[in-house]
């Protein structure tokens, strides 16, 4: 079992202590939703700060009551029974490996720590490339015959995992995409793992989501928290809905012995949230437009550059590709990046791509500002983009996508 | 792979469920601290309720520095950077496995989660008896051949487990055992993952406590909570201490692919647990004072009765054999506790331990009240063996004990 610090933490550790040591990093390596606390759950969590009793492993009833209904409003019909809180959807995404068993689909490039996760359960991952422009599913038209190749071959073949809207390439697969594999997941009896943790971070609501557990609802688990949507990353809070008793039974036999349940005041502070309550869906309203406007406005300095990346959908992120600059690795472009331009990314190699595709992925949240009162700010901008912190930094990236492009032939201090 | 929800959570929702169907269930199967949450502790919650950021694997500084000082206080020289925090000791006790890696020695009988824990991890558990009187600890006359025995077939036995002071049986190993446990450590190159979550509640503090850390600090990883000694398990808080950076850095791989850190707002109220500020410290000698004279109490209620059990010395817990009574196994013995007595235990064997042995393990914690008020009266009380609650229920248990012995020969309703 191959254990070592992931690349995520390696590169944030770089970046920390460039930071430490004066120099001014631009840091898009690290997918922190950059904002703060709403006021009301900071409340809440202060009134539940009696709460001290372990609870149920599934998580209280209110919350497990309130996530049921969040799904209910989507279109999901969920009883509460069917819901399993965890410390962060992280956690609970591990906790299926052994609940489920064997291996599973992973689309490339995917989220880096599904890899990891897997092979620390002993379920090794088959990966499968996303269709073009469709980045977080497996490509429908390799599906089939790689899990049965892996098949033949003796593998154990259990599930396949699917993001939507994508980390890393902030991409959302379509409906038809997400038609033909809950299709291809019945033909071939798979279970559907759907991280749905940035769903709320669509950028167009208008755009339509769908979801395997609209289309397979008997075979798919879906996980989301509130991470990304309220920027609780920190909380670790996550709440998965599961389409059998026995498979929730499972990830309850595993959440007791490793975690047990969610910080019981999270849960209360999380159930309310659970609720959306209107001051909490107009924050979230208000988050899903910033992310939307940054995101946009990079993918736009980047086809200024004439690289290309896909259009970001959902979330806060891009996943530019680089060819024809004279790197080797997409590692040494992202060193390059950081030692020769300040620019902090993640190498497209973390997320499972090809070691020589130039691709890294661009986490545009932490552009938002450093300090709370910038970020609420952004977060309050009729036009964030003309905020002079975050003009200043894309005015920053701009000349950095500049040199890089003119100095490609002759890229120095490598 | 064994997945099963534990004994501990099947037997307390069969009492849960009689409960709420109106049962008075004298309950005493759950191994919460059964106390209030310290306002200090509820107010530091509130002020970090603003902390959102994911933060480091191995916990904020404030807190490992904190836990570096507590450990530092109790004689052992720790640096900040040796401690990792996790969401509970039980979640840094499962990463440990795969960090490790191998297989583990557990003493018999053990807390349920360890061989649990190994089973999932993929490590298997290598019994040991404890040997009499000292629960918590392999037996030093059986350890080097059991280790050697499993090597020789093969297994890589890398670590053995202690738990000072011990559950299920409430006993301490004395400083001559664990010393001896120490050289067994070295001789056979063995880790020792030394469980000390009840530590701070061993009853008289004048009766000294030797921790494998202090003989071999160079193989022993110390792990810890405040989820008994401050009543915090919901909250969900431990800190481990490692001996070696290799190992801390394969820990927080693991931890990082889990469950990332403690929840960050815990993380804080936590730091300021550590710093064993005179309120807290007050708090938990009360708390010791209570969960010593309760478990003293039932000990002599079971010695009247002639069952034999370990005196306690630390927790909250015993462990009476109830040999001669007509039951197959420890299992028939607790169901009939609950089902014809209304007291719930648990079975000795959900701890490893010999299923036909009539041992079962007593909590004695949840007697101090149902209310927060009258938990706060048992802290405060100067004899709280007379207040009416608690002696109320301490009658209730020496009735059952009666009529178990008197009824042993024609045991009805099974």
């Amino acid at each position: 079992m191959g254990i070592a610090l992931s690349a995520t933490l390696a590169a944030n550790e770089e970046i920390e202590h460039r930071r430490r040591a004066g120099e001014h990093v631009l840091h898009l390596a690290f997918g922190e939703a950059g904002l703060p606390v709403h006021p009301v759950l900071r409340e809440r969590l202060a009134d539940a700060a009696g709460h001290n009793g372990y609870g149920p492993v599934a998580g209280v009833p209110e919350l497990r009551e309130a996530a049921a209904g969040y799904w209910r409003r989507r279109g999901l019909p969920t009883d509460p029974e069917s819901v399993v809180c965890g410390p962060g959807s992280k956690s609970l995404l591990y906790g299926l490996l052994p609940a489920i068993g064997g291996d599973v689909v992973l689309p490339v490039p995917s989220w880096v720590s599904y890899a990891a996760q897997a092979e620390l359960a002993g379920a090794r991952p088959l990966p499968v490339p996303s269709p073009p422009g469709e980045g977080g599913v497996p490509d429908p038209a390799l599906l089939a015959d790689a899990v049965l190749d892996a098949r033949s071959r003796g593998r154990r073949v259990r599930a396949l995992l699917v993001t939507l809207p994508d980390n890393p390439t902030g991409t959302l697969a379509g409906a038809a995409t997400v038609r033909r594999i809950a299709e291809l997941a019945r033909e071939l009896d798979l279970l559907i793992i759907s991280d749905e943790i940035y769903r709320d971070l669509v950028h167009d609501p208008e755009a339509g989501f769908l979801s395997p557990a609209d289309v397979a609802p008997e075979r798919t688990i879906v996980t989301t928290g509130l991470s990304k949507s309220l920027a609780l990353g920190g909380w670790r809070i996550g709440v998965a809905r599961l389409p059998s008793e026995e498979l929730r039974d499972r990830l309850l036999a595993v959440a007791s012995e490793i975690w047990s349940s969610p910080a019981a005041p999270v849960q209360r502070a999380a159930a309310y949230a659970y609720t959306e309550p209107p001051e909490l869906t107009e924050r979230i309203e208000r988050s899903r437009r910033l992310h939307g406007a940054v995101a946009r406005a990079v993918h736009g300095l980047l086809a200024g550059a004439g690289v290309p990346a896909g259009a970001p959908r959902g979330g806060f992120y891009l996943y530019p590709d680089f060819t024809g600059l004279p790197f080797g690795t997409s590692a040494d472009l992202a060193a390059h990046l950081l030692g020769a331009h300040g620019v902090g990314v993640l190498p497209g190699h973390a997320f499972g791509d090809d070691p020589r595709a130039l691709r890294v992925r661009m986490a545009t949240s932490l552009l938002y500002g450093e300090t709370t009162e910038r970020r609420l700010a952004a977060l309050a901008a009729p036009d964030p983009l003309e905020l002079p912190w975050i003009s200043a930094s894309l005015d920053r990236l701009a000349g950095v996508l500049s040199r890089l492009g003119a100095g490609a032939g002759t890229p120095g201090g490598r």
